[in-house]
């Protein structure tokens, strides 16, 4: 990372030093807003804001984010965990204890095309986004420069029909046990499903169309062949699925007749930045639950 | 209300029987959300949606929304207002209770235009909202017709310069005891302070602009003649300050220079139209506090 | 038509008397304009606006929207047209000259729900839509009080799997020589090949999805499958391809965990009846050119 | 200007080496568009878009936009220009004859935020955006490193109330006979009536609101007390009056009672950059007129 980098992550810190977020879903059943709120509640807690959500009234699925301040909370981490685990194996949930502190790990894969990079690395540098970057890994050598002016380590990987086995195997190599979330900055490469084995629910992709418009390749091709009036983008964590993982963010840009497919292309290419860097940053700040391919988004 | 009203309601009355919504502002303070959660639990209420929010960590205002079921609610409504009390007396809660089989009573006011009446009368119809209307009042014959047509009860208070008062006197008599909350759909009088003092933060108000852009008159003639690129519309919670209660809802919709006043106008209508409609429905499904002349919509 | 609407006609005409469109297409070549202008301007008319696209510079094809006043035209309707033709013929135009004060003559089809329709007769009575209705015609009874409130003729014709090409030769027959375009304000029956026929390029649909995402039968379900975080819809022109004919508008609006099928088809609703509604005043102000299953709209 | 820079503008000459705008504004008569297509055609121009518009059918203003190409055009420009002096004499045009192989000369002038310079420069860079940029000027020197890894010139000529008069005589004597427009990209100095009078037309601001909503400073402290439901930023030209000027574009987005004044400002930034990049872009492409206060934009 780079000075101005390092200098916003400072203020980041002291903002942020005894924050933290705590992610649940489970069958919906009464009591679990009582059990959790008496939890914080009997540790000193102090709920800065809270979001629930139930599929049904009767028999649905519970979810919830709570995002709380606890006084001297770095201490006290390990045991917080520890200790919601008998509240979370009560009501069978899913969930989980992020620590604002505790900087996620995003490594970013890219191609050729620079603009979604671009704006992760300018949101990262402004501050808008806050995560570490370990590394960046690219299946072009053009963006070294770039990328290692920012002081991230860049890897060229290649990737051809014959060495994709190995290339993955390559990447798997590099990520292992540095990172928590991929983000797919227009990589426009398929991921196996043996890779995306190993980062279920962590591997966020930009698909430069409004899903399920469009799946697959040449999205703005198509979008001026069937002459719509409209062009999107959409970000959704990959699954073994193309492009029919569950969708957490979305947006669109009005078009007319006037526009030939290079406009498309660039007009999709800001929506597209946009559009993947909030569902980086929701992600990011734990507003996320992935549940039956759709997402919650508090 | 005419038939289809009727059958409308029929089907909204059977879904929402054992429905109510809780709705909370107070100082920030521990314990609160453990509280309210506690006191739900024990009466066997399920919670279907739950939002919090604190405008500041420490020593904030705190507002939390929620909706529950409760099996046989109806026959316990007044004993659970009554317990909840003692909850909200602790924390020093601003408070209300809504139960869904009760109601709201709303009363229209229009003037001589009529496109945002013509869509709470067909958004009632169709049960995308849902309240008693014990009737509309008008300053101007035309819309007798329409009103009946709907089985509401029409009232034609003309209002002048000399005669507001007198006029308002009336408006006050027709009202008292009958409504819960008045719609100026385009009502293009100035309530007087006394009015207004009748019905603290349950008149809700459409301004035709985008405020607090062009406050006051003539609003689309003004937006033509600074020649903006998108114009809107406001509703919001009518106080004594001109267009200037807390905001509910805005929206905007895109112009260019070939657009005259008469297309803003029209276009205006639409974009009134539908904002008036959303925060109508907001505040019948209790979904807005309103503090500090600003709204928290949940 | 009832009596606002005919109040509202005479407005119409009143401005409209002396002002007419010309649309054209045909391939691009140098000196149409030039032969467009001195062919009106050696008429006295004043271009009130124009608009010219060409697909490509070299090659492409050419479109072209005027629309003018000029003075005493009733008289000389039929002249211009005679005349213009010449022009026409040197560069092979398709083209159309329609005169504002030539109302065109809708029929709106429609089946059980409602909101589109009503938001047709509602802006046609507002005069934000001006046209003829020689009729509505229903394969449900439902719509007749409602329609025949604003003095237009219903038929109710039902339609089953084995009647339906009797019902369409007696849709036919109702329309012959009755009518310019065909308003599909969701109307639930795919029209036959042979029906289509007969009005081809005057067919208008509203489709209830963002096309081309969910085409085919329920949208709003599989948009809710989906997990789609925005949701729209499509009016493009009726072609034998089910939802594939020229796109002609489509508006989208957010939506979220929160909303279930029914709510998306409430808000969707609410888009597909401006949409449908834009769509339909853009086709009676003779904005729309449609090209090889493309639509420029000026 | 940088390596990518340089190889983007080389692609952008070889498509439009024979490319020229006309822009055009007079009273509107008969015989306008005659005349001007008379002249094209003469030169074997072919045209490529056309826009033309009336404020009023009778009597009003007249503009148009003629983009158009001519084979050889490099040797024939003065000559172009020459010959249309006739036309537009006669008929009193405000005119404006732009080469597209005649890049613009871009000052930007930059404070201490940094988000609307970086997306100017990221889309010069990426062909977005297509001028020279000869100089970026602050009054303080923290972009000089960013600017010149741009190849860029960067001057840093401080501003304080005393030395001001100083500091904009500096700026022009830097400018001039260098520059064809001037954008403030979040410049924090109002400049003199004296210096915009160097630049009648010619100085795009962004302002960091819905103008006219929150003129002057602080507009997303403003915002955020008054509690508006979106948040925008405006583009325009600068004239004598405070955020008065003409305005190019406009946009916004929603937020809600969750956002605090620092969200706002982190939004409204993405917003700010994109609308003023969208407004230099039309500048550039010669797609603006701008009369009365008021912008055509084609």
């Amino acid at each position: 990372m780079n000075v101005k980098m390092n200098h916003r992550l400072q203020a980041y810190f002291d903002r942020h030093q005894n924050h933290a977020r705590l992610l649940i879903t489970c069958l919906d059943q009464p009591g679990i807003v009582a059990a959790v709120s008496k939890f914080l509640y009997d540790r000193k807690a102090n709920i800065v804001q809270s979001d629930q959500y139930t599929t049904d009234p009767e028999g649905g699925q519970f979810f919830m984010r709570v995002a709380f301040d606890m006084p001297e909370m770095k201490d006290y981490e390990d045991t917080l965990v520890r200790e919601f685990e008998e509240v979370a194996n009560t009501f069978k949930m899913e969930w989980r204890l992020s620590f604002a502190d505790q900087l996620k790990r995003m490594a970013i894969f890219v191609s050729k095309q620079e603009h979604c990079l671009l704006e992760l690395l300018w949101q990262l540098q402004s501050g808008d986004l806050t995560a570490e970057v370990p590394m960046v890994i690219s299946n072009h050598p053009d963006h070294r420069e770039l990328v290692e002016s920012f002081n991230i380590p860049f890897y060229h990987i290649p990737v051809t029909k014959e060495t994709k086995k190995e290339a993955e195997q390559e990447q798997l190599a590099l990520l292992k046990d540095k990172v928590d979330v991929i983000v797919l900055a227009r990589y426009m490469q398929i991921l196996s499903p043996e890779f995306v084995a190993h980062y279920p629910g962590k591997i966020i992709n930009i698909h430069h169309s409004f899903l399920p418009a469009f799946v697959g390749a040449k999205p703005y091709e198509r979008a001026y062949e069937r002459g719509v009036k409209l062009i999107g983008a959409t970000s959704h964590y990959v699954t073994n699925d193309l492009d029919e993982g569950p969708i957490i963010e979305q947006d669109v840009h009005r078009v007319n007749h006037r526009y030939h497919v290079d406009d498309l292309k660039r007009i999709g290419g800001h929506i597209e930045r946009s559009v993947l860097a909030r569902a980086v940053g929701w992600h990011l700040e734990d507003r996320i639950i992935a549940h039956n391919n759709k997402t919650v988004v508090f």
